[in-house]
């Protein structure tokens, strides 16, 4: 204990007074992310450094103790990758929230400990529009965005956070700062390491910059609704749009998580029904209602019990807010186990079908919210902690809807991220081959595994 | 010589008949890429397998012989990244040609030695589009697309080839086949590895499958054509209008493209124009047209000589095959240098201003062609080869139009890759924390460095 305790003078010394906290109260509230897992360890203290300059001096001093780091945004990941390990260092982003935008270049350099909403609101501010928008954007920071390469509502038809990274800063293991790209549009120069560093999760450097790409902003989108007694006609309907046009956005909620939602917000959701999507098109002017019109009419083909298109941004934003809304509605039934798999468009409705039979045979609620144009589906399982033998049935069936996905030629994760969570899947998913590259990379990078280690790879 | 030659026979051997060819005019063949290196070297043997396992036995074979292996797709690359090495494997893709296409995940799987246009073709057979469009897009093949993470002129709007990359099949130096990524949209599980591979010019392994993401088709798009007497006016007007609205195109000739291009198409180009900007926007019905009225009139505002608009596919597709045709047409006049230097697109003007100066204090042509939209320029350094002065000045003025443009923000390539013409160049630009980070993954995936030895990294 002693030489840890004299180490974390060192480092107490060798940074800005008050970067380094101790006070196990604060500590402790570092030491689960939004995955809530139950062995999180406890840290040695939370590091807050406000420049790249003191990230690098944390790493160095790591490097130098052979101590743990673990990097964090705003903690409300969903795979156990910001979670506590005994002996380690948090070293929380969130002292670090500069931007700067560029509306000559169109892009902006912010700090990794900036909200997502924060550095959507800034920009703005210059008419300028930064896309990815995950359902949490309020509270994660853009910094967490980019180590999970984090996704959203209109990744569908505007991809997701790697698509809008020109460049980072990251600080290596060892304490070396790199600046990778720039705010350059297109730059092959040397390999594409800043896309590499993109979903790393902390484990290959810690992000201490960004420079991001921004869009002109997004046109008011006309939302349509519609609600189904069958779960495979409105993946029909998914199938037949995603081929023919370009929605904004196109979310699926299976019967709890409307009846969840509908619990809450008291909208006059049709609590009968077995599912409802929920889609935008964005198109300028015409094209959008065009578009509404053609999705309204697909879904009436597949089978819709009700069909209701708006060009009203408020009337269309209310159902996207009850989207938004579905995973604390649901959590008002019990502690959450939230899964991330993705498939294959058109395996959608066998993977829905296939978790209901997962749910029944343990005897669980496991609602279905997906990004459904993407085939990426959060199955929320609902568990009581204090049940043991739920708790348990709870993890069985977490395992078995990966199982399932991947038979289905699908993902573990399509942008939660691996985390501590799904470790034990992931070379299982990946295969051997593609699990001993990811590890050689790890490797050459951080050789003593300083960064997150237990973290994806 | 024995060993070398006895241990070619174990390949010969190894593989179906027909594969290795030995033939020195056949060789020879294969000696340089479009970048028309003279100090290309002289090739062992030149490869041609059918499937991954032929590729695995290749690596194998050469890992084992300790002999270079030179990736090659249909060698119409500009970096010299696909020039021979004396001694080495020419391993060339141009068997590799299957393709399948799946509407329903809105994918195709392809082998790496299908041209971009049969892609594009195979695609368009199921109502589908695959955007990237290097001008070359007749002549090269989709892997090395990929290698180089091509651009082309719809990037402004739709990105470049790793934005359409899903999945990867790649064999590494020591023959392992690695399967990366596949037909999922979302799929954050390990490492970014798929996008590592993406542009990383046949120097991490060979490319042997491909996933790519497809979109329904393109729009038919309206065209803007507008002439300045300044080329200050023309990349101001660009400036505006990608801050205001996503075109699809927005292309820049100098004077001198403009010449060159109306001494063989005879289409009434204004020839006293000091710039030429040919943009389009493939927004559907309405939309489109106003984004085009509106590029009219930031145009003229910007002070244009010129300005003209049509909604007509036919005479739009006349003014971007003018812009196609402008390499040709320069390349009439001797022979080509092409440069690809790209810069934050506020420095657009200063980046053609400074290499008319480069061109005036070495009495060369240099004529500027730009994806302006993007900042990515492409001066055409005319030269005659027989005149060693001239192709010494020519050389002179290559390393400083990449000097200038990373003085200005820029990057020395925006899209043709870094190879074995611009690696001199590479390190400077990238610094060396950066550069040990290139050479670092490079180390860790092909530590005898069989690939593609000299390119890039
Ligand atoms: C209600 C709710 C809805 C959500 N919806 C979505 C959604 O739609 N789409 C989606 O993708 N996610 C969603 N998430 C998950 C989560 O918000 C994202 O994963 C987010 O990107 C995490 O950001 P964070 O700042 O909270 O990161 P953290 O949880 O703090 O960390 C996440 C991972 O990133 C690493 N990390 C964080 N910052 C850095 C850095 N600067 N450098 C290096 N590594 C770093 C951590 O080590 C960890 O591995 C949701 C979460 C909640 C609670
Ligand atoms: C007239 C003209 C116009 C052009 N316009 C554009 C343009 O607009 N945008 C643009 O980006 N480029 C352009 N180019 C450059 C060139 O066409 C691209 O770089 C193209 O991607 C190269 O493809 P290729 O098949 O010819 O590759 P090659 O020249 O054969 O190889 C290029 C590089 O990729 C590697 N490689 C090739 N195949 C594989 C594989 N299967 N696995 C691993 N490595 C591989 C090679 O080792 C080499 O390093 C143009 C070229 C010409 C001649």
């Amino acid at each position: 204990m002693a030489p840890v305790s004299s180490a974390l003078e060192d480092l107490v010394a060798a940074l800005p007074e008050g970067s380094v906290v101790t006070d196990p109260d604060i500590v402790a509230s570092y030491r689960q992310d939004r995955a809530a897992d139950p062995d999180a360890g406890t840290a040695l203290a939370v590091v807050r450094p406000r420049r790249t300059e003191e990230v690098q001096t944390v790493l160095r001093w790591a490097t130098a103790h052979g101590i743990a780091v673990v990097p964090r945004g705003a903690g409300t990941g969903l795979s156990g990758g910001a979670t506590a390990l005994d002996g380690a260092i948090m070293l929380s982003t969130e002292r670090m929230r500069d931007i700067t935008v560029d509306p000559a270049t169109r892009t902006a350099v912010a700090q990794p400990g900036l909200l997502n909403a924060e550095v959507k609101a800034a920009v703005a501010e210059y008419g300028l529009w930064y896309p990815p928008d995950p359902s949490s954007f309020e509270i994660c920071s853009i910094g967490g965005n980019i180590a999970t390469n984090a996704g959203g509502l209109c990744c569908v038809k505007y991809g997701v956070t790697t698509d809008y990274v020109l460049g980072l800063q990251v600080v290596l293991a060892d304490g070396t700062a790199v600046r990778l790209g720039g705010p350059r549009l297109k730059d092959v120069a040397g390999l594409s390491l800043t896309k590499l560093f993109v979903g790393s999760e902390g484990t290959l450097g810690v992000i201490t910059e960004v420079t991001l790409r921004l869009l002109p902003p997004q046109h008011t989108p006309c939302t349509v609704v519609a609600t189904f007694d069958s779960v495979q006609a409105a993946a029909d309907a998914v199938v037949t749009i995603t081929g023919r046009i370009r929605p904004s956005m196109l979310e699926f909620m299976d019967s709890a998580a409307i009846n969840a939602v509908e619990d809450k917000l008291k909208m006059g959701l049709d609590r009968t029904a077995a599912a409802m999507m929920v889609a935008a098109s964005d198109d300028r002017g015409p094209a959008g209602a065009e578009d509404a019109e053609f999705m309204a009419a697909v879904f009436t083909e597949a089978g819709a019990t009700e069909v209701f298109s708006t060009s009203d941004p408020a009337e269309g934003e209310a159902f996207v807010v009850a989207r938004r809304y579905a995973i604390p509605a649901v959590e008002a039934k019990g502690s959450l186990l939230l899964e991330d798999v993705g498939v294959p468009l058109p395996a959608l409705a066998a993977l829905v079908a296939g978790i209901e039979k997962i749910a029944a045979h343990h005897d669980l609620l496991i609602s279905v919210i997906a990004h459904a144009g993407d085939g990426n589906t959060h199955p929320l399982i609902v568990f009581d902690p204090a049940d043991a033998d739920m708790a348990r049935r709870a993890d069985v069936a977490f395992g078995e809807i990966m199982d399932l996905a991947v038979s289905l030629g699908g993902t573990i994760t399509g942008e939660h991220g691996v985390g501590r969570l799904k470790k034990p899947w992931l070379a299982g998913y990946l295969g051997p081959e593609a699990m001993e590259l990811n590890r050689r990379i790890k490797t050459a990078l951080d050789p003593a595994g300083i960064l997150n280690p237990g973290a994806a790879i």
